[in-house]
C-alpha cells in the first residue's frame, strides 16, 4: 500500500548554534567535523518529521564547504527532506552564516543526507514520498534521482550502465 | 614548480574509538553525526601527513553507513590520502569494527573526503601528488578523477557537459 | 540621543536539539542543566538579534520545568526580546516537545533571561526598546517592568518600596 | 505524618571547577549557560543530601550574574537547602572567584533554584523542612515563602492577591 | 632563597560531581579516564592554592580504583597538597562515594600525582614545602620522599642505587 | 586451567587525536587530564585485545608528563599488553608527538596502567599471559613483576618485606 505524500514544508527544521571555542580548529574557524554533527542532527529531525518514524543516516551524498565560518558566528541550519524512495529519504540543509552588524544572512554551504526510516527491530519501512512546494523544492526533487543513482555506483550497489537517468545528464 | 609526488603510505592515519553511552543514538548504537566528526579528523590527519601544511575540509563527496555500530564496540578509522590535485587532496577513509569475541574485523563503511593545504592568510596552496602503492590505492587514485567532477557538478562549479572523465563511465 | 525601537519579531531565534543519552539524567529524562544551558544560548542569541552588540547574560528571572522532556524527544526554543532597558534586555524563551507520533508541538516550559549590550571594553551600553506585534508580545512588553523591579529587589539593587509598579499589583 | 526537620549544613555541597576553553565565550569569559548547568548539578546534590531521594529542578528563581568570570579562573560554588514545603525545596548556590595570587575568594554571584523529591514513577513526594544553624540561613529561610508566592505568580499557578507573605513586602 | 612551608590544610579542594550518562562505560559504571581528568583538575586546584602559579601535571604516581561507581552516584575528591620539594610538589586526592539512602561517605580509591610551578616562559620555579596538620598528612609527607625516588626510577631519571630512602624500606 | 600465553603484538592499539582548542590548558597545551583519559581508553582496548573479555581499570602505576604537547599538534597513543598475572595485565602505552613540518614522531611521554578482566557479574576472571616479541617488550615484562610488588605496596595490599623481586633492586 502507497503512503501518501507529504508536503516538503512539513520537514522543514531549523537550528541556530553559537560557534563556541569548543567547536573550533586551531584557526579559529568552526572544525568541519563538528558542522558534519550538527547538519547529520538536523536532517534527522527532517526526516522523523516526514515520516514519524526512527530514522537513521544511510549516507551522506555531498557536503560542500564553501566559506569558512568564525568563532562567535551565528550559524543557522535549515532542513528539509527533498524526496522520498521506497524506504529512503534524500535530505538538504543549507548553512547561513549571519553578519554580525547588519544581521544580514549568507548562506555558507549546503548538505545532501540520506536516511532511512527503521521500525524497533531495525528493519527498513516505506516511506511517504514529497511534494515540492516552491521552485527550489521541485529543482532538488528532481535532481534526487541522479543523485541516488550515483550514490549507489560509489558504495557498489549498481552498475553506470543501469543509472539511465544519471546518463541522461551526459547526452 | 611541481611538487614531488608521495607514496598513498605516507599519509595513513589511524584512530581506534570505544563508542561510549555520549556517541550513541537513542536505539544505543554510534550516532552518524559522531562518526562524521571521527572522520573528518583522521582524514585531516591524512592530509595533513601528505602536505604537511595547515589543511581544511572543503567537502565530504560521499559517506556510507552500512552496519550500525553498538555501544561499546571498537571502531578502527584508518584513512589515507588518495590523489593530489592542484590545490586539493581526496582522502579515503575505512571503518572497521571489531568482533569483541574473536578480534575479527569487519569492514563497516568507507568515506571520501576533499581537503585543501592553506597558508596562514587562509590562501589555498599546491600540493603534491599521490604515488599508489597497491592495488586498492591505484583504483582509488584512478577513481578519483571522475569523483572530483561529480563533486563540481554537485556544487554548481562545472557542467555536465565539460566532466569528460565522468561521461567516459557511462559511453 | 535614543535609539529607534526594534519589532520584536526581529530577535526571534528557533532551535531545534534531539535529546542524546549525554543530556539525560539518569531517569533518562533531560537533565535540567542541560536545558538551561541550552536557553542561555538562543536567548544570547535573540539579544544580539536585536541590538547587533556582543551580549552577556546577567540574570535568570525565572524557569519554570513543568513538564519531563525524554530521551530522543526533539525539543523546539523560540525565543525573543520581550522588552528593552536603557542598557539591559528582557528576553523570553518557550520550550517546545514535539509528539513523536503526531508531530504536535507541546508547550514544556518558559523561561526569562536578561541580557545587557556591552562594547569591546566590556562596559554596558545602551539598546534600543521593542515594539510588540501581537498580544502576547505585548503582555510580555507590559509585565517586563515588573519583573525588572523583582529582578533589582531579589538581588539588593532596589529597595520593595521603590517598586512602584510592582507594588501596584497587589493593591 | 510529617517529617523532622534537618539543619540546612547536613545539605552543603562544594564544587570548584576550572574554568577550561571549552567553558567561554567569545570573550574568554565564563560562559552563561555553563555556569547555569553547573549550578543545577550542584543545587541537585544539596537537594538529595537533604531528602536522600530522587530529585529534580522545578525552577530556577533567580541567577544573578554580577561578574565576569575569566579562562583559568578557580570557582567554587556552595550550595545547600534553605527550605522545604510540603514536596518542593529551594536551593541556594553562592559562586566564589579565587583571586590567583593572594587567594581571596570573592562572590561572584548567588542562584536560587527549586527542586522536588520523586519516587521512581515519577511522582513527587514529601520533604523534610530546613533547621537553619546561622543568620544568613535563617534569613534565606524567612524569605523563601515570599520568593515561592513569587514563583508560583509567575507561572501563573497563584493569583497576586492570594500571596500574602509577598504582599506585606509593600505595606 | 628558601620560601616559608604552608600548612597543607591550605591546599584542599573539594568537588562534588554527579556521574551523568556521559561519564560511564559500558557497564554503566563512572569511566576509569573520567575519573583521572577529574582527578587532574582538583589536584591542579590544589597545587595551585599552595603555591600561587601556574602549575602543571609532571606525572601521576599512583591511583587505584578499588571499587565501582555507579551511575547517578555522587563522587567526592579532595586533594591536598602532602610535600613540597625544590620544583615540584606531590598532590594527593581521595575518592568518596556517598551512599543515596544514608548519605553515608564510603572512600572508593586514592591518587597521587606531582606537579610542576611554572613561570610564563613555562621553566619550573621554586616552590615552598608543605607543615602538616595530623596524623595522615605527617604520613604523607614522610613517605613522599620514597615515591618521589620511586617516579625518577620509574621515568629512568634516578638509578637504583642513589634512591637511599626507598632502599631503607627494604632493609 | 592455565590459558595460552599471546604474543605482546595481537594487543597493540594505535590512536592518533588532534589538539583541539576543548583539549587543552590556559597556556595552550594539551591537558594533563585529557591525556590521562585518552590513554585509559587506548590501555582498555589493548587489554580486551588481549583477553577478549571486559576489562576494568584498576590502577595507574605511572604516567610521566616530559614535554608539553601544543594545541593543533598530532598526538599519536600506541598501547600493549606487557604482561600478564592470574587476573590482572599491565598495559604500557607510549605517547608521540608528530613534527608539524618534518612529519618525524618525537616521544613525548609513557604510561603504565594495570586492568583487570570481568565477567558479566563483575567478578575478575583469569586472562593469559604475554609473550614478548622484541627486546623491549621483553624489558617492560621483566619490569612488570617489580611493578606490581610496587603497587601492591603503594595501594597497603603487600609488606615490603615480601616484595622480593623489588627488594632484589636495591641489593
Amino acid at each position: 500500500m502507497t503512503k501518501t505524500a507529504r508536503p516538503a514544508s512539513e520537514s522543514y527544521a531549523e537550528t541556530t548554534h553559537l560557534v563556541l571555542p569548543n567547536d573550533t580548529n586551531t584557526l579559529g574557524n568552526l572544525f568541519g567535523g563538528q558542522l558534519l554533527k550538527w547538519l547529520d542532527i538536523s536532517c534527522a529531525i527532517s526526516a522523523h518529521r516526514h515520516c514519524k518514524r526512527l530514522t537513521v543516516t544511510v549516507a551522506v551524498n555531498h557536503v560542500g564547504f564553501d566559506r569558512p565560518i568564525k568563532l562567535g558566528d551565528f550559524v543557522t541550519i535549515k532542513s528539509h527532506v527533498s524526496r522520498g524512495f521506497s524506504t529512503s529519504m534524500e535530505v538538504w540543509a543549507d548553512v547561513w552564516v549571519e553578519d554580525q552588524l547588519t544581521g544580514e544572512k549568507i548562506k555558507a554551504n549546503s548538505a545532501i543526507y540520506t536516511f532511512v526510516a527503521i521500525d524497533q527491530a531495525g528493519r527498513s519501512i516505506s516511506v511517504p514520498d514529497v511534494l515540492p512546494g516552491n521552485e527550489e523544492e521541485q529543482k532538488r526533487y528532481d535532481g534526487a534521482l541522479r543523485r541516488r543513482q550515483l550514490r549507489l555506483i560509489l558504495s557498489g550497489k549498481m552498475k553506470a550502465a543501469d543509472a539511465t537517468e544519471l546518463k541522461a545528464l551526459f547526452d
